[in-house]
């Protein structure tokens, strides 16, 4: 009585906007703990009508200058702007090694913004499952523009940018090898690329040569990604972006493919969650960490076979 | 009967080192088909043995080079090499873009060298089961040596570089920003540095700035990441580095770390192959693709939350 009379205050204050309740939250899904289920429960019918953005690139792209510039511009649209900044971090240890959010304390009196940081976790499809739920969270809190940011286009990346509605990917001219990048896996999960720092030296031919790769792929679903030039520093071309992505939007709503991308995510979300359910099932609450460990040194000793194994733990579990 | 005769017969031939009977098993273990089950277990008593390197870095490395020249140090030894290269693609395509294995026809009368390129599959973690599958199988095929090539770091080659013994990072002087490629996770993978191409202006300075990197991190369970240098194309360096490979080797064996390692890995391993399990009674032979599909959309409509929807799935397959 009293948890669910707290757990419905607690949700109150977060579909108000209070930024004490929403970071609680967002700590919850981070840590993966016992309250994030029933906040994320009580929270879930309100959620679903944010327009979410996606925003990767290189280190030193300016990306987060071009968040920050975004997010002023839907300020001044008297929208409000919640922006999950994603980390990149080595896989084993966890910590974060960019983040600079100083830059974003230009925003820090406006409570109509609301940033995170979040550092990648050392568990596979961790991070996308905690900034998908971060993402609903501040969709409550009644944020009309989510910015997620992320570097690179690793797997973690690439599954955060399915959550995206659109996804912008920001290059600038002369730094490192872009086709590279562009090969990388890039050119397929960009709706919009951003020629950042747009008034150095290259930026015309390094546009040139994007075009005329661009032009090389099809056109998908109607829609062939644009290269919009910007200085994010001077904030030139964020209006003219933000036309953009609007656009984009109105093209996935009119062919109906923004609500085939809303059910194959959580087609993929399902999945996670029912994996995640399981796996606490037969580990955490059956065989426990140190059995799992015990069976893996059996395996790697040759004394039973991996197969034979999971249909032990099964048995065990009650599956069979 | 005949089934099981065909699989012994299969797996002798395997284990005799036929080309055919391997490669049709590390098609059977990419696709996943339902054979791939049994000859992996008829075939895992017979695996541990050989000893794996992993060979990662950016494409223009020169990577394939090395494993070349790496293999035909090998064969001069007489130790028999497995090479699986894994191409990278888009993660949404699944088309591999890479792979000009037609510097490998060097080797090609030779049947103590396997080669195998793998490309990316389009889903989670399928990758580096089906890398780690296919090292059984040449495992399995009495390889003494497997080499594992991959481009860049990505939780899918992480995922594939947890497999190895040892993990080499091949880097080379002047290739865009190499600081920055430190940064993305590459530094703490990294058993051994090559410094390739090593006859290439600024070499001195980029290993010396390398040292220097490396002098500021710990030292990990006894070991500091030495920097070795090659030019593979003139094979320069390779012999050195094969030491250096047995070198670590030899510690890892004297510290108990390579069991550790191996325990470590399959306790990976399992989970996934109980996760592969459990999705498949849900959803394959549960609700099937079209049911997910109409909870999804439930869902996205906010008609339904992902959280009673797990537990439906479970109480339908039987598991509550």
């Amino acid at each position: 009585m009293t948890i669910t009379t707290d757990l419905d205050h607690w949700a109150d204050r977060i579909r108000s906007g209070d930024v004490r309740s929403i970071s609680r939250a967002i700590t919850a899904v981070e840590n993966n703990s016992p309250e994030s289920e029933p906040i994320l429960r009580s929270l879930f019918p309100h959620t679903g009508k944010a327009h979410l953005a996606g925003i990767t690139g290189a280190p030193g792209t300016g990306k987060s200058t071009l968040v920050d510039r975004l997010a002023a511009h839907y300020r001044k649209q008297n929208e409000s702007v919640g922006i999950i900044a994603v980390d990149p971090s080595s896989p084993f240890t966890g910590g974060a090694i960019l983040g600079d959010r100083i830059r974003m304390q230009g925003h820090a009196t406006d409570s109509g913004i609301f940033i995170r940081s979040m550092a990648t976790r050392g568990f596979l499809g961790g991070l996308s499952r905690a900034t998908a739920d971060a993402a609903l969270v501040l969709e409550a809190a009644g944020k009309d523009r989510l910015l997620i940011e992320t570097v690179g286009v690793g797997q973690d990346e690439v599954d955060i940018m399915r959550l995206a509605d659109c996804t912008l990917v920001v290059l600038v001219p002369g730094l490192g090898d872009e086709v590279q990048a562009l090969k990388a896996g890039i050119m397929e999960i960009a709706d919009i690329f951003v020629l950042n720092k747009a008034d150095r030296e290259g930026a015309d031919r390094f546009e040139q040569q994007l075009k005329a790769m661009l032009s090389l792929s099809p056109e998908r679903d109607g829609w062939r990604p644009p290269v919009l030039r910007t200085v994010a520093t001077e904030s030139k071309g964020i209006a003219e972006l933000a036309k953009t992505m609007d656009a984009y939007r109105d093209h996935l709503d009119r062919t109906g493919q923004r609500q085939a991308r809303k059910i194959a995510n959580w087609k993929q979300r399902l999945l996670d969650l029912l994996e995640a359910r399981l796996m606490n099932r037969i580990v955490t609450n059956g065989i426990g960490e140190q059995g799992l460990e015990s069976l893996a040194a059996e395996i790697a000793a040759r004394k039973k076979d991996p197969y034979a194994a999971v249909t032990d733990l099964l048995a065990r579990a009650g599956i069979c």
